[in-house]
């Protein structure tokens, strides 16, 4: 039978190149501009108008890496990427990723590839004791976790247990009924306010609890606001505690948070993606004092703990709310397996359906570092961060913006906004670095995040020579 | 500095290793057993209780793929896949994805890397044209195109986006008021009464329409349940209608639900998840007669185009109206070129904010095989399944339970339920196949899908005679 499919042979040398490829690339990548130069329409310009008709030599196609995609890059995987969180990687969750790919497994139930359930969820069992959260959280009691794409859909996912949990379902059965409300705090992410919106809330229903002056919430607004909503007739049944915001890191206080949840009966979720990965190290658990008072939790290990985007792990105290929230059978999903209750079926953990297999990126991290090693190299990055903070310090130009409790700094130049902005700009343009923005208390400060997998103590220092000659040459 | 980090010449090894693994297992693959035969908790019990301490070599770690992963592994990849629908793969998407973990790059605003966007939305154009999709689904247009995880996360968006048109982005601000209906037919896909639930509209206001004899939805079924509900003063704003539904591949008629759709100014989504590939075929393309009528549309490339999963292309009419439903723009993702307004931030388009770079796969896949690549594999398919329908028709014992328009037969033996499943079971748990089965009024059915990558026509006559030979031992 003709056949257009490509050989065993020509993919063994295929992939050889490519991993070559990605080694090479890998090796020169502190050298790329961080920050892609490329212009609106730049690569679309380059590209064929219409897909070919015939099929082209994949050294063509590997060929256009270079030409093609390349420039249009901007570089995560650089040392120099200071900007956002990081979307850090390495080598085995790489090759974690590879296997998953060529295994081509869709794992949606436990019997469509037992093997993708169950690593998972061992795989998560062995983060809660790695991390030092609540036993409740293991499959072996009543909660359990699972790997969803992003924080985000799993603050979603969070919010609608819970609004299934206040309503008994009934928002399920027949729709949102009367005014549901859900509280935050004004520095917490946008995947919030996105999460109320598609389920249905409303973001006016979203509170967003003032910050004390390091831009963590106050319990008392919140325990406040709780009270007035409750004399208004409304329904509050959600709380987001963030443990280190986007913005600039800060911590909300969990057990006044969790108190306030617990007395009032709302569900407390615990937004820990970048930051979770802190608390590998015993003297950086202290980020989770009070998690025991939450419902749900999530980290990323995408972010900071060396496992490729996507992967964040997100864990409920009773599976059970979560999976009657979530849960659809049709005919053609009905297995023994399901019917026997012995085994999880993740379709009902998440939004989608279909699901990869992104345990083997994690297993392959954990056990290629071990816990020694992940520690290791996260304590260094908060080390770095310290340095530069008292970097920072030291230099009267310039001021922190926001207590640095970990790995990010928030600091400014003292010249005001539109400085910090030219020399943000300056220095991004550059290619040598690249580094991002916020506001707080309405004025801008630059974001130096340090946990890009590859960064040394050299590019903390050079990225700040190279701040510090920036603001020189702006004067 | 200390550094637990692979070394470049350590990552080309164990790469190499890997995808030689790879070649060989797709090589011995048809010989595995499909249907996985593990024993709920087996893997567990074989797998250490906590975490390692220390790093381990890379060599165990990929020795213990072939002991303890692959017993666990339904084989998606197998050609004696026939279960569900396909999640069909390929070599060059193998190697898509292998560059995508490689680069590492995150692509939630187009700043973050100019090429994952651009790529994207360059792909997806031109996939309009190879499927014969209306213009207007074209970024150059008012619309666009953006890769989703799942359908389910497609349905979602759509009828979110119907939702905030409908009630003119007031649900996003206060939460869902009145009553909104949803529309379907009462064989579509689970997910959308997921999406109805996660909405907050609740699964009582989707209303399951009445099917024809071929399972395709009856448009004035539709008609007359659109005007019950006006009467009742309820709010009808989103129909979603299914080219090939999971169950048995029936085709909703396009044309007379698109009419209606537009009388009543309802939100029209297609669901073509699996069967929108075959439109690649000018002679199968009939199935999109009426696409013209949609607001949204979507379809796998990861089911039945070669392209590991997850991939799934999402379209919309008016990208407007799905960015103003999904929009969040916080401080410190404020930038530039999203100000200019000449890019396209995808963070935008669905519900996660990160998101990787998918589209490298699709291009991979499309530049090998060529539309006529595609094209031959797909009709191949098409034929293999009218074959072996043939059989079915030709062999006393057994029945067609449905129409085979294109790669799905659906069909039973006629000893009844109980006969059917102990076929099936007993099918399965040989290893030599994978099928599964549904219920068509009320009766058992079998399905048999043929759209796995490496399946050819010895697969599908083996598979019969498998089928044949256990009917025969079963009486």
């Amino acid at each position: 039978m003709k056949s257009y499919h490509m050989t065993a042979d020509e993919f063994r040398r295929h992939g050889h190149e490519l991993v070559d490829w990605i080694a090479d690339y890998r090796s020169r990548i502190e050298d790329l501009p961080v920050l892609s130069q490329s212009k609106p329409g730049e690569l679309r310009a380059a590209l064929p108008e219409h897909a070919p008709d015939k099929g082209e030599p994949f050294d063509d196609i590997l060929a256009d890496i270079d030409r093609l995609i390349i420039p249009g890059i901007t570089h995560w995987q650089s040392p120099n990427f200071f900007a956002y969180f990081p979307s850090n990687s390495s080598e085995p969750a790489i090759l974690g990723e590879l296997l998953s790919a060529g295994l081509g497994v869709q794992g949606m139930i436990w019997a469509t590839s037992p093997a993708c359930t169950e690593l998972e969820t061992h795989v998560l069992d062995w983060l809660v004791d790695m991390l030092g959260l609540p036993d409740f959280f293991k499959s072996s009691g009543t909660g359990g976790g699972v790997i969803q794409d992003t924080a985000s859909s799993s603050a979603l996912c969070a919010l609608l247990a819970a609004r299934e949990r206040a309503s008994k379902l009934e928002t399920n059965r027949v729709g949102i009924q009367g005014t549901m409300v859900a509280y935050t705090s004004s520095q917490a992410h946008s995947s919030i306010e996105k999460a109320v919106k598609i389920a249905g809330i409303g973001a006016e229903n979203l509170r967003l609890i003032d910050v004390d002056e390091a831009f963590a919430m106050q319990p008392e607004a919140l325990a406040r606001q709780i009270a007035a909503d409750r004399d208004q007739g409304l329904t509050p049944f959600f709380v987001c505690a963030t443990v280190g915001t986007t913005s600039s890191n800060a911590m909300d206080p969990l057990p006044a948070i969790g108190r306030i949840c617990g007395k009032e009966d709302l569900w407390l979720h615990v937004d820990a993606a970048m930051s979770g990965t802190a608390a590998l190290s015993p003297e950086y658990r202290f980020i989770h004092d009070g998690v025991e008072h939450a419902d749900s939790y999530c980290f990323n290990p995408h972010k900071w703990m060396f496992t490729t985007f996507d992967c964040d792990c997100f864990y409920v105290k009773s599976r059970k709310d979560l999976i009657d929230t979530l849960s659809i059978l049709p005919e053609y999903l009905r297995n023994e397996a399901t019917e026997s209750g012995a085994v999880i079926d993740y379709r009902d953990w998440h939004i989608p359906l279909g699901r990869r297999f992104r345990a083997l990126k994690l297993w392959f991290v954990i056990r290629h570092y071990g816990i020694e090693g992940l520690r290791h190299h996260v304590s260094q990055h908060i080390e770095l961060a310290r340095q530069f903070a008292s970097w920072v310090e030291a230099d009267e130009r310039f001021e922190l913006a926001a207590p640095a409790p970990l790995n990010l700094v928030c600091f400014r130049h003292l010249g005001g906004d539109a400085v910090n902005e030219a020399l943000m700009n300056r220095l991004n343009e550059s290619g040598k670095l690249y580094l991002t923005h916020t506001k707080l208390d309405g004025r801008l400060a630059l974001r130096m995040a340090i946990g890009q997998s590859m960064t040394e103590e050299r590019h903390v220092r050079k990225a700040w020579e190279r701040i510090q000659d920036s603001a020189e040459s702006l004067n």
